[in-house]
């Protein structure tokens, strides 16, 4: 299978997918070395976490490097090791506060006393997406690994270069290497880990994810689901116009908008309108292509040449629905191989359009004014997304009580995308933009494990009661 | 649709369901008045659900008649009643609990302070059998209405009589009948409820579970199934054999075994195998059949006429490979249009019989004798079950050892079948009894409801970081 450089487009690098048969052995291989990781305890689980980060930091240099060609761009690379660093850190006090030893409680029944446990699910498959290819293929896997289960990660085949260092760091952890690795793969990779797993969780499309969630159903395994979205920004009258448009470009352009967090469309108070819009073109004609090399200015190819076609279809189609072309360009722009976005704000934009329904997952701004609270909130809800959101008003108590009526599990306040760099919130994905248990947040690690009681009798009260 | 009397085998008893454009109607109608339900506030949820428990109160007798119809049998029908009436109250207790005002905390990035919410599904969808027609009718439905969700309940239309008087408790308090009612149907009217709720709740068998969950991933909304078992009870020597035969017994045959947590086979150590059947024997002879009337002795009629074909199906499929009737009969038998199951003692029984496999339901105790403690695990988890179970040893301490091995939600220990009676244990299903978080103990009630989380900039710091 022969993968396509985001910068040059050539096909540069060859993966050779394990065959469904040997994923099931694999599988079955992992379920048994889990009761060892598990006897491990929390304690050992963080010793060999630890060891593991120790390992990625030896092996940064070519970690990035990697990552670097598969997304074709650098910025956000070091940020993302970074973010990944730091979290295992994270999770690594979460799991040891998170496993207190359990004890005894009295019941309202006297003579029955209750005691808890947690049983991790043995093996969960992990599929991840080439967006933030490291840091979404560890997200789940590290509190998953914490909790007690063996993890096997399929990243997407679209970024799959970083994957042979990471086995390396992987390897120099024996205890870890049993129970923790990657496969290379496209689709049929990942439907086999469905096949076989205890548990899934998938990041991707949310049509990838209905997939998933069908064929998991089949296999009557749980899953967790963590889709698109079409984050709305409302900007109201009061709010800090220059930190507004500047939060707003950052999370709309960042990463040349392909996160799933990412601002895709802004609604503005009409009585601001037009001030926001002037400061945010000015602001967005500062930005600059990483062309022609990867250190050069901010934003990164596009790296999958799908959203290519995604992103310029939108732009088409909004174009002729009379769409004005305020900076930027209509069409991704190719250059030296590679497909690149500049950033684009568009305006006269209306929910006629899929650049204000569909994900674009580009740095494309597209901006509609409106009235009131009323009209706003109609406009960011009206999505069959309910991933994350924006508000920006005159003061705080003011944005959260607007915030508290969108439809999302995150809203960040007088700021854009915090989600990204602020996993402590717990949150759930609304509508179509997930299922399951939050992925962020303490409790994150609990979605890993069922819970089982023990009723214990106390007291000689005889049984059956209500015979005699 | 007709519908067969449990005790006299005629079909007295008419019901007739909405169709599904009807439901549809009816779940957008109370996807609206959810949004003032959710207005009210935990205190006004549970002055409502205060209100119907009184409502309840005055209707107990026309609901417990209804309900004795349904069923067949009077005592467990009495007992039904007073857990659900308990429930509401320790529901109400848990709700007020939970709902704590929010509070910002700080977090560890010093300029991001993080708020929590949590928002309800709008209209949750119940699926409920025939076994415990109220109770199991009601044990996802209070904490979800208490949560801030409205409820619509497809009983089983085996058992549909007690719905008419549930329905006039539910029209004297105006609040609640806005949002929580019960519709009469059998499998097309759960589908329809499926195809149109925000969330299904579905208690049943585990063949019908697996469809209800590819029917909820088609239409991508989340499910919490509770679904069938095969509980092991596992008796060691040094247990008192007086109160395990006694408690085994109860948990074997009460309801005439038609509960998702009876213990449907129980495992002896050698030394001690022939006592215990001894005894087993002595109180099974016992227990006497609830007929003529339905206030005689204790065990009524098998309510569904299709659970009378398994049950015989099992007791012939076990004779025929080699079991000897200690004591019953080798299928059920018919008394004035009921079909009786006699309380039935199983020896010589092993894994290549159903009555050790499938999910018998009826009042048969299969006894088969083990060595050692890893024979004993791997009998008891030796099934495609994961509910419950039970362990009897010399002490509290041996008897949690051994019940932390077994791959199920709830051991009782030195007792059976404790889940009956105690619903404060967190638990969850494994293997296939189910899929979804816990619906006992306290964050049962969080199910129902999405984590919402508010990232608030606290300080000026300049976005976006990255750029220059």
């Amino acid at each position: 299978m022969h993968i396509r450089n985001p910068r040059t487009g050539q096909a540069d690098y060859t993966i050779s997918p394990p065959n469904p048969a040997q994923i099931t052995d694999l599988v079955n291989q992992f379920r048994l070395a889990q009761i060892d990781w598990l006897a491990l305890g929390v304690e050992g689980r963080v010793e060999a976490m630890q060891a593991w980060k120790n390992a990625l930091e030896r092996y940064k240099e070519a970690i990035i490097d990697a990552l670097t060609t598969d997304t074709g761009r650098r910025n956000e690379t070091l940020l993302e090791l970074d973010v990944v660093l730091k979290s295992i850190d994270r999770w690594c006090g979460i799991a040891r506060q998170f496993f207190a030893p359990p004890s005894q409680r009295v019941s309202s029944i006297p003579f029955i006393s209750i005691e808890q446990d947690l049983v991790p699910y043995a093996v969960v498959g992990v599929i991840s997406p080439w967006n933030f290819p490291l840091l979404l293929s560890v997200i789940d896997t590290i509190p998953a690994l914490l909790a007690g289960c063996a993890v096997v990660v399929k990243p997407s085949e679209v970024t799959p270069r970083f994957i042979r260092p990471l086995l390396q760091t992987i390897a120099e952890v024996p205890a870890l290497a049993k129970v923790f690795t990657y496969l290379e793969g496209a689709g049929e990779t990942g439907a086999a880990l469905v096949e076989s797993c205890d548990l899934i969780c998938f990041t991707g499309s949310t049509a990838t994810g209905k997939r998933v969630y069908k064929q998991a159903s089949e296999r009557f395994v749980p899953v967790f689901l963590e889709l698109g979205g079409k984050d709305a920004a409302l900007v109201f009258e009061g709010a800090d116009l220059d930190r507004a448009s500047s939060a707003l470009l950052w999370g709309s352009v960042v990463n040349t908008g392909q996160s799933c967090l990412s601002i895709e469309r802004i609604y503005v108070q009409d009585t601001i309108y037009e001030e926001f819009v002037k400061r945010l073109i000015d602001k967005t004609e500062e930005i600059k292509l990483a062309y022609p090399t990867v250190s050069d200015g901010h934003l990164g190819p596009v790296i999958s040449d799908k959203q290519v076609d995604i992103i310029n279809e939108h732009l088409v189609d909004a174009i002729a629905k009379g769409a004005i072309l305020q900076t930027g360009e209509p069409g991704c722009v190719k250059l030296g191989g590679g497909h690149y976005c500049r950033p684009t704000v568009l305006t006269n934009v209306n929910h006629s359009m899929k650049v204000m329904t569909d994900e674009t997952f580009g740095p494309v701004m597209p901006i509609m004014p409106f009235r009131d609270e009323d009209e706003a909130i109609a406009l960011a809800n009206g999505t069959i997304y309910g991933l994350s959101g924006a508000v920006f008003a005159g003061n705080t108590e003011e944005a959260i009580r607007i915030a508290r009526r969108m439809q999302c599990g995150a809203v960040s306040i007088n700021d854009a995308a915090l989600t990204a760099i602020m996993h402590e919130g717990e949150k759930n994905s609304f509508k179509l933009s997930g299922i399951g248990g939050t992925r962020m947040g303490p409790s994150a690690i609990k979605r890993f494990m069922r819970q089982k009681a023990y009723l214990i009798k106390t007291a000689g009260i005889p049984s059956p009661w209500w015979f005699g």
